[in-house]
């Protein structure tokens, strides 16, 4: 099978080489052409524009970083998009909402192509090492055929069902995820508050059933309430919560704690805090 | 080292055990003594009351259920601190509020003997294997003369401080378990209402940065929405919430996200979940 | 000058009938024709299409229930627009969202006419009796000529300034409205749960600095809870209080209150209670 | 009848003087005497401690600022219960909570006499004009003997019940007035985050049926988001939703735009607004 593979930057550059040091034939493109050489090393070809990846490939793979710059590489004349045709997929592993996947799903179809919306958990480590979570969801035919590829770039996936739900999935998620984040601040809050020592209640928390791997990277980070490295940027999440409230609310079910979580980060966001981690939310809770 | 245990439920009884079975001498009492005998066969002594329990020991081990309970125990002609004197110690393990530990801090000063509370996290399973995380608090010499007996009923041992530091590190650390929790319920509210399978978000979860092992466990309970065996009663987490905000405004800490789930709980504990596990609050969230 | 009307539902009747007794010309349009009587003893003349009441007359107003009424009698070839040209203005006194407002703008500035939105505060009665408070936003100049015309259908008239204030000035007036009942049903709820009279609740915050129309209306029927009859359905409040939202978050203002009144509101929904009056918030807050 | 009255501050020196006005032999006892003067000229006879006044009256009104000022003048020997007996009454006008008069009512039973507690809403101006809303709860008996004295310093005057009542409906009552000026708030802010004129919206908002006195005072301070001179301090306003919330939680009500709001009033205090008035909760909410 060969493969395409469109956007090469963080995430896109580590998944696209564990795909050609898995021995697959991979046609390459990127905005800027500057990534090509260590890729030209690993025996990618590149080509000029992302129809002609389409065009030199069974299975395309894009990795962007916003809808908007899914639809740039998707779209136009010299657009993935131009390149499909019969016997083709389309594989789109960057995070976006359902509208703009339910958009690539028909333009593929118009062109007698298949679709699957892909996105991950895990940031560069997980990529690295090829054990992200893959989400996928669409043509279930195209799936099963790119499975062997998605094997080699994640350890967990999972097939949702219908386009959209990928989506979807990624949204549960990242508001669990934040749920946990800011109880873990409020507990850090109220144990600085009344004298207790935060490294202490990180130790207990660690010590017990709620144990987890993001408490111990972001625990100490929150604890000492200042220096939030940026992995997941804080104005995301706030949308990612803006749209899980916008999903609850279109299928009838209330969420008062994450209405409530949403408002402390837009609150983040009128302090400016939108482009650090979004574990800064401790910064607009913490009083001491 | 002599050693006085009082209190044989299913977590005194299991810790009492590690003691003998580390080969201290250890003299007993419990309320109903129906538990004695299997002690007995480990080499335990039993003693009438609770006062000579203390008057035949260095160190009294407590771990009663409730803060009633533990004044039963303590107070009155039998009672342990009637039996205190100098150069003995108390120990209460069981887990009660910072007032209570105040009061029996000052008792068994009143009679020349040391104190320390010393709350454990972790059910009968980690009581059974020894590994309980055990937070204390008050005198540091008794806690450091107590400490190889401690370390024989758990991993993790923490010094915290003045007596009530340890009551205020349980309301910190079940303020998060508790938010960790409900942001569960309500992902997995959203999952259910939107279509998706929420069996899939748990492995989405699970193959991430936030698996734990409460998720784990309580996750495909919450999944189902019904049956929530009760390990840790939501009218206990529910006091414990409100303790939390109490301190919290005590020491001039807003927090927004448990003030919400608080009213949640109250919720709960209107419709009868007051004795089902805290996880019993997906009903009051989940919609369908 | 001469007044088109286009839609005679509740509010549209009450509001033509006072144009006509104060003596203008009112060309006039129904979906349905059966209103019509009244209207031509009133001196009224009756047109076939929206179109024709646009090119009878020189300022025309319409009044529909939703958004989508007022896409049906704006647009197609019998639609309004379709009967405005330069000098023409047209006063769209529906409520609508600001979306729908600045289309109508663009559709009448592309005929050379003017443009107002101007939605009320108030039902019937005031409807009735010429008593409404009218908000204006849009072209200054046709508010400069139709304010005579408001003047006989409203007491208190605001012009806001460009089109799309007077949408947005709503959702702020209901968003107050809405937190006072809201508020008003917490304090009864509380009232009648420590056995309290909750009539005397109403007497009391009647006598003071709160006492105001609404809650003498609506504060009987939260205190009974039960028998809401609808002035404004619950749903559209909460889709108000949904907007009102969307735009805080767009503007970067938290809003914490609304947001938790907000979950209450869709909590009601689920509840069917829907096509209730929004004062039937209090069923799903009260416990007793 | 011959009436008592110790405690002359704003509130109290405003209601003693309206009795004097209208004829009644009052006795007088206030912490510092340089008030006396003003109401020597009226009449009124001045006692050496508050014993003294009891002695000398039918019926002893107090009104004190806080309950810690309620039970100086009440316990100890020269206090108002020292001066009780079979016959007289005691009327608690100070705004205490349910505990505090509780204790009065016991106090005074012992003695033989009886007891109300009488709270008042309304602060400097209707004091004076003699308009205040009078809520009063305990003996029945008392209630009736007092009622025209109590006629001649407000306006709307109810008995709510057994001792405690009164407290527990001031909570209310406070509850819906800061639930109301904080929905004003986010309202104004919205409103000015918008682009809106914050005076226009209170004026539609007080052209509708919501229009009330504590909008018509307040709105222009909230509006300004500056200059909030305190008639009600904030703190107390907290303290007041602190208990509130105590109440609700004792009786199974839950109130989640209560806590919500509770948590915003926390937030005013760690910004040092606890001595504004309660209306300075804008400067938390509002963020242009």
């Amino acid at each position: 099978m060969k493969i395409g593979f469109v956007g090469l930057g963080i995430m896109g550059s580590a998944m696209a080489s564990n795909l050609l040091k898995a021995g697959y034939k991979v046609t390459i493109w990127n905005r800027s052409p500057d990534k090509y050489s260590a890729f030209l090393d690993l025996g990618a070809t590149v080509a000029n524009t992302p129809r002609v990846v389409a065009e030199s490939s069974d299975v395309l793979i894009a990795m962007m970083a916003t809808p908007d710059a899914v639809q740039s590489v998707r779209d136009g004349d010299e657009g993935i998009i131009a390149g499909m045709s019969s016997g083709k997929g389309y594989v789109d592993m960057s995070t976006v909402d359902a509208d703009t996947s339910l958009e690539s799903y028909r333009l593929a179809h118009e062109k007698g192509a298949l679709f699957l919306e892909a996105p991950v958990a895990g940031s560069r480590k997980p990529a690295e090492d090829a054990t992200l979570t893959i989400m996928a969801a669409g043509d279930q035919e195209l799936y099963e055929t790119s499975l062997p590829v998605l094997e080699k770039m994640g350890r967990k996936i999972l097939y949702l069902g219908e386009t959209g739900k990928a989506a979807r999935m990624k949204l549960a998620n990242n508001l669990v995820m934040c749920g946990m984040l800011t109880s873990l601040s409020e507990g850090i809050a109220l144990a600085a508050g009344s004298g207790l020592d935060t490294a202490q209640l990180l130790e207990v928390l660690d010590s017990g059933a709620v144990t987890n791997p993001m408490f111990r990277l972001k625990g100490p980070q929150i604890a000492a309430n200042r220096d939030f490295p940026t992995a997941f940027p804080l104005k995301h999440m706030q949308k990612d919560l803006r749209l899980a409230l916008k999903l609850a609310e279109e299928v009838g079910q209330p969420l008062f704690v994450t209405a409530t979580i949403n408002e402390l980060y837009k609150k983040a966001l009128t302090e400016n805090l939108g482009d650090a981690d979004f574990a800064a939310i401790s910064l607009v809770i913490r009083n001491k």
